[in-house]
């Protein structure tokens, strides 16, 4: 599985795909993207190849260098080490754990943090691994988000992912992050940020509720949108009714959007997301 | 059909149920809610019924009277009459009009409107008479507003329809017709209000986008929402694509907001909308 | 929670309303249908009563004698006695287990049974009694169901449910639990019934895939449907990947079949579903 | 925009990314696939280039016959000339007409055919021709297909759309037009064959009803399909109703399918359809 991105410029399709004959290669699979808005050129590829990393690698890099591309490699299949972090409400944290356990999602999770210890059990049936710490203080924040780096740094974690974590992370630490942590919101954003948006729907009276996954941001709620989707209510459902509608969504959209990244299918294209499905 | 709101209260259904057996009538469609959030009670009944309008009327007077009911009868099925507001874009026109001859829409138009000439080959080829005179400044506006008013008083209008009318009302026509007024705004609300949604939404890298059908008020873009629908869209997607794209949208959310109006489905419980299917 | 069917005929709605008037209720939601094509006319209504069963029974009985009635009174939100059976695929056990547990589900489940071991220890996780029995010849076959039906009587099951089970029930069994036992059915029915209809669809090349939620009859795959949905595809996945997508919306759809029975939203019309949304 | 198809073997894309860097193209889109049912490899790629068409098919040609490629090349954008069958429902073609207006779907169409008249005034209207003939025997049967097959050669008919054309073509026609004739039928495929499927639908109880645009081959309602689209009905829609309902997706799904034909995006794998969105 390869990844590249670099400005557009005619010749790269060539170049990328004579490296690969070179390489010994055969794509099997072939996504590409010119952005008009950034002028920037997206791909991945999936090649079958009998030589080694390696070599692979050695048979690349003048194409790479060249065209001064940024560019990731990765075994098709291979599970992203993840970490989870969720609050009181399992709907996406069981739907995680059990696509994990199926074979349908490509992650590992090495580890679930908490600010609660609720979830204990959900994720010991799964045999992840659980911590929890209260944080309900300025200090206790920045502990917990120091743990959090630390955890980050010992399992070499790819992947944050924040399955209703219902803390708004620091700053620092969503710069830290940047570009490989993914929140899910329990709205169709840009439709109703912050707090309570299914009581917000149930108030404008809306016909469709949603959910959006996206990249964590300092700027709440505004990080690059990977996945959404909607469901259709009605009139007669309470803001309580909203909430257990929306879980559907929520848990679906989030798997959907963390299963894209882990198969390497979402690029940033500056606030946007190019992803090749 | 018989549409009825009042204060909610027990005896309600079997006082207007007895009042229907005593016309002499059968419900052959009922539906109805209670508001928790206001407290009122809407109802909607379809009844067959032998006898005429004015002995219906005097046999539910007494129940209407002791429960204070804001009530509407009618016949099912009479077109209601219809004015539509464009501007260029002839999509919901087209819809309109197509469904409207096709017997699948109840609406009569005895006049569409436009600031712009372009559409009045469309009208006419429908039939339907066609006026259109240029809003460009103040004055002009306020001529057009006036005669909007005249063929709303002249034809008997019911329903004012804004078909991707381009410009906005004066507050004064907004509540001289509310309630009745629909307008179709090309995003899902909340999502992006004012101009250029399209734009907007590929700024934001959304990955659905929707039309909204709602009651025009003077509050812009925030009357009661009555339908929407959104469609999936990918990076790729340019915004005038989205704009292609999105008319589909609004054709079907507009041409199915009016139904349901036309239909007697709609009822207002405040700032929400009671939807009737 | 009243639900009753009986012949139409007018003066239906003002008589059970009395009733409930005259045993002191009030109707807090209604709906009701007369079918065209058995003249027959179903109603469900919401009932808040200050009396108890006894009474409420007695005031409703001269009605329901007059007119003939089939009707059923429950309590809001009981939850239902419910079985489950599967085989080896865990998704829709999983999804029902972990709903019923956040109470989006108003069932209890006494006991999973199953021809094969493998879901015990998900069954464990949630704390509900698993069973397993191989069914691998016709004597094996009839001793699972005779205990199905053991099992059925002891529990006072309302709700048999067919969660990925993967054996054909006897004609005997189907008649047994006739109107009280549902499948999901692991494609949009009518489209490709039997085995490996994923293979089927893949071969067909179809552009969307689906689920459908039915009663079990002893027509195979021909039961009244209940629900279904259906999820875009293209021809890229494989019949692997087809099944792993398929099974969300296999779950979705039998749990919210599931959850309609349970709120007694379901009703029979001949070979066809009156669904009380 | 050049589209191709090959037996699938290493070193395709570098060979054909490398005829196009001689012809001083540059690859603005492109897609592919390998199909694991047939071996078959193929590709749609968007090129801009200054070279004129001469030059680019010389540059391409050691390539094309080297791997034994079927090809197409075309300008982007070119609309299609494109025959409309019709019979008497308008909605197909009136949404045909009107997006071909608009500019949103790259067809020509040098004339409408049918077997009523009824539709010649819609025609008239988007100054498109017109005719009709009555088909109600065999001979005059065997005249309009004549005459239709009249019509491909006459006006270099690249595509032929069944626009709900209430005849079946026979099998003589539908070998002549081969890979190139689209029809709308009005189920889910393979849900309801033959004539009256909403009929069937309602029948059968199902809870969503679809369209399905496919080509047309001498195997009726069997042909591959291209695109398919579906709506929530339920239990109190009638047949004509959900006819009514249908029409919408018909001639979204219709158009749908003939725009990608137009954009080169369908290409035939033996039964299935490769979609290149």
């Amino acid at each position: 599985m390869l990844t590249l991105v670099c400005d557009d410029q005619p010749g790269i399709v060539h170049a990328i795909s004579g490296a690969i004959v070179q390489a010994e290669g055969n794509i099997t699979e072939s996504q590409q993207f010119s952005s008009e808005d950034t002028g920037r050129f997206f791909m991945r590829l999936q090649v079958e190849s009998s030589t080694d990393r390696e070599h692979f690698e050695q048979a690349l890099r003048p194409v790479t260098e060249r065209y001064d591309m940024t560019w990731a490699l990765d075994v098709v299949g291979r599970p992203l080490r993840t970490l989870v972090l969720v609050s009181k409400a399992g709907h996406c944290l069981n739907d995680l754990l059990f696509r994990q356990r199926a074979g349908q999602l490509p992650v590992e999770i090495p580890l679930v943090m908490s600010n609660h210890p609720d979830l204990g059990e959900l994720a010991a049936f799964y045999g992840v691994p659980f911590e929890s710490a209260p944080v309900t203080d300025a200090s206790q924040k920045a502990a917990f988000e120091r743990r959090i780096l630390e955890v980050v740094e010992q399992h070499d974690i790819e992947l944050v992912v924040l399955a209703r974590y219902m803390q708004i992370l620091s700053p620092e630490l969503c710069d830290a992050l940047e570009g490989r942590a993914i929140n899910i919101h329990h709205s169709f954003l840009p439709g109703f940020k912050g707090a309570n948006p299914y009581r917000q729907a149930h108030a404008r009276g809306v016909k469709l509720i949603g959910a959006t996954a996206h990249f964590v941001t300092s700027d709440l709620d505004e990080g690059p949108i990977i996945e959404q989707n909607v469901v259709r209510v009605d009139h007669s459902q309470s803001p309580a009714e909203l909430i257990s509608i929306g879980q559907d969504e929520e848990s679906r959209t989030l798997t959907q959007a963390v299963r894209w990244f882990a198969e390497h299918r979402v690029l940033l294209d500056r606030h946007r997301t190019i992803i090749f499905k």
